[in-house]
């Protein structure tokens, strides 16, 4: 049985399987490859976005699914996580995609249950299922010829699990990763290329990755104000001039924060495509896990 | 592509196509006419009974819903609306159940969606299904003979979006719509017969029309007591007598405010007549923008 | 039409059947036998761990469920609950499943509804539900044979509604039903053996179910602390010894308070196998009381 924690849980040869799974379901109708399946979300952290992107992943390939709200109930009946999943696992669900706050969370969940765990985002760690939708972004923008080419992931890189989980997947995809930050968002490790300002590489890039400035997260108080940050670092049709670049953001998108009013209309920007990509890697994944496990 | 914002979005051959399509519902048992299509209910503003209706006409035709309780998640992480819905329509939806408590918030979403809107009330503005399920009772209990027939709405005729939705479209099928309400509530227009106590124009009546007293959205001060406004506004056995009247009200009714708890039980009343109705128009209306769509 | 109120609702025959489409569903995958039928859960009282339970159960079948949280809106709007229940039945649901804080109320449903009424927990009264799972639990474990068994229920059993249920229904199988309790929990009543401490009757007994110190419900001031209540009343390998005993407890466990952390991985001890049993006995219960219906 295989989970899903992070990138490396999937070789090269199945992250493209699954892509030509999720290449398959944005073309056709709704199926039944899942019917009579149940899937479990259990988002210790709230997510409207994730959680129904995985939902509807799920309803497409005719699965059902409970959608469990974990910071009610029986967490404050005092039981831990590993008590709530074993409960939950001992009803037998055919997969349970997990959030929580915790690095490492949905790792130490795996002695605990039969089926597929779905790292759905932990801490700062990993969000996998988004790392892999980026990179179906990428791939299907460039028909699949990745190698060679130069991505600059912007903003907060050190707090940021989507950051994470690109900055490990896409090199193994032939992608040079390269990290824009201010010092305080530093990412700090000596494996990638780093820059205070995207005018410094901005001519080589092929792909920027903006990232949430996750204000609810980190309560900054590094920048007198938002602004001061977006001056450097939001993404802006000036910046990007007429290059030939795509732009990426996990979203939500702070507008004229992370990516101007005005980039967000530009075709180049695929955030929308983001989305869409999002729902067919999703359902692609758990037919995958489910499948394969029985 | 069609959406339901204001009853006007349908003909009159069209609103009498989905009442067929009601009262077949209503007799036949649930079907799979949906699916495979995946509903979205996006409701700003919190009404269980109003969202579980659609949930379960959806249900019954065979379609999913994804349930979008908006109040916590991504608006609390300071996205718009308008980006909010751009990304549950990336996600392909088949339609968006939107409820807001301001007014013209759905009409704006249009450009914003290839799929369509079905507004489940806006502020004091609308609230078209909500009109048509209560149009669909009175042509029902007149065998489709509404032609001449004479209604009181009464209550809160001002701030109410049932009245509003109802003043607009009953008259289309031949019913004439008088107002009735103290001062505080009156709707500012020439165009309807105005009255303060219903006794002034009782004896011509077909059908009344309570209207829910909304304490909780208005924070009334008008009246010493609710008490004060029920001794001229509730509708009871002594007040309707042995007229041939039926009574709807769209509820929750404040019992003994709108009507009394003895006209609950008689025949004559159609509340929940109403919710059933209710049902099988979203299901007609559900069916029919969904499939003209393809 | 037939309810589930408490468990005396069924006839041994009944409760027999059931057990046999229960142990039939835990063998099977998942059918279509409540294709089209719709299961309404309202739960006053929040029960993440019942609730999903049921809506697993639900769906295994076919079914599909909507969850009203019944909390937050029409009681907010004033609505009584026998008001939001007539609503609730005038959209046709084919079952209501309840649970509700307050003792009798689930029975006092039953003249406003057209469909089956499942108690899924009323107060201090009823939990039919979980002891007829529990009886299950000890069926399947016995074979069928429960003549004769002894049973000691551990805990606050004069205010467990799992208690209540169970010292009602398992003597109807044989089962000797003997409590142990503290006296601020004690059950006013001569009809059962009661003790003070498990060690008194502990070599008779076949059968332990622990209770959950209900923190959160009582406000307990009775123990200087949980761990004085935990000296006596705590289920340890070290009082359990080498007994062919079964451990039952209708969770979630409150760890080394009800049951040492040791015990509950003793293979003696059967709660999750509860938690996968619920599944199936509440499946075979929504299948018995919606099919017979019709």
């Amino acid at each position: 049985m295989q989970h899903l924690i992070r990138t490396s849980d999937f070789s090269k040869e199945e992250i493209l399987d699954i892509f030509a799974d999720a290449r398959e379901f944005l073309k056709s109708k709704p199926n039944e490859i899942l019917k009579g399946k149940i899937i479990v979300t259990l988002f210790f952290e709230n997510s409207t976005r994730t959680r129904s992107s995985f939902e509807i992943a799920a309803k497409r390939l005719g699965a059902e699914v409970v959608s469990l709200d974990v910071g009610t109930s029986s967490a404050s009946k005092g039981e831990t996580i590993y008590d709530t999943v074993a409960n939950i696992n001992a009803m037998k669900p055919d997969a349970i995609v997990v959030r929580h706050s915790e690095c490492g969370l949905p790792e130490s969940l795996k002695g605990f249950v039969g089926c597929p765990i779905i790292n759905a985002g932990d801490g700062r760690h990993s969000h996998p299922t988004q790392a892999l939708l980026d990179l179906f972004t990428i791939s299907e923008h460039y028909n699949g010829e990745t190698e060679g080419k130069k991505i600059a992931i912007v903003g907060d890189v050190r707090n940021s699990r989507v950051a994470g989980s690109n900055r490990r997947l896409l090199p193994r995809f032939g992608i040079e990763v390269n990290l824009v930050a201010p010092d305080c968002f530093k990412y700090e490790s000596d494996d990638f290329k780093q820059y205070n300002n995207i005018r410094e590489i901005i001519d080589e890039l092929d792909i920027i990755m903006s990232l949430r400035s996750q204000l609810e997260r980190h309560n900054l108080t590094y920048f007198e104000s938002l602004n001061e940050y977006a001056k450097d670092y939001c993404i802006t049709n000036e910046l990007v001039g007429d290059r030939d670049i795509i732009l990426l953001h996990p979203g939500p998108v702070n507008r004229n924060i992370d990516i101007s009013d005005e980039m967000l209309k530009d075709p180049r920007t695929k955030v929308l495509t983001q989305v869409t990509n999002g729902v067919a890697i999703r359902a692609a994944i758990l037919k995958k896990l489910i499948l394969n496990k029985i």
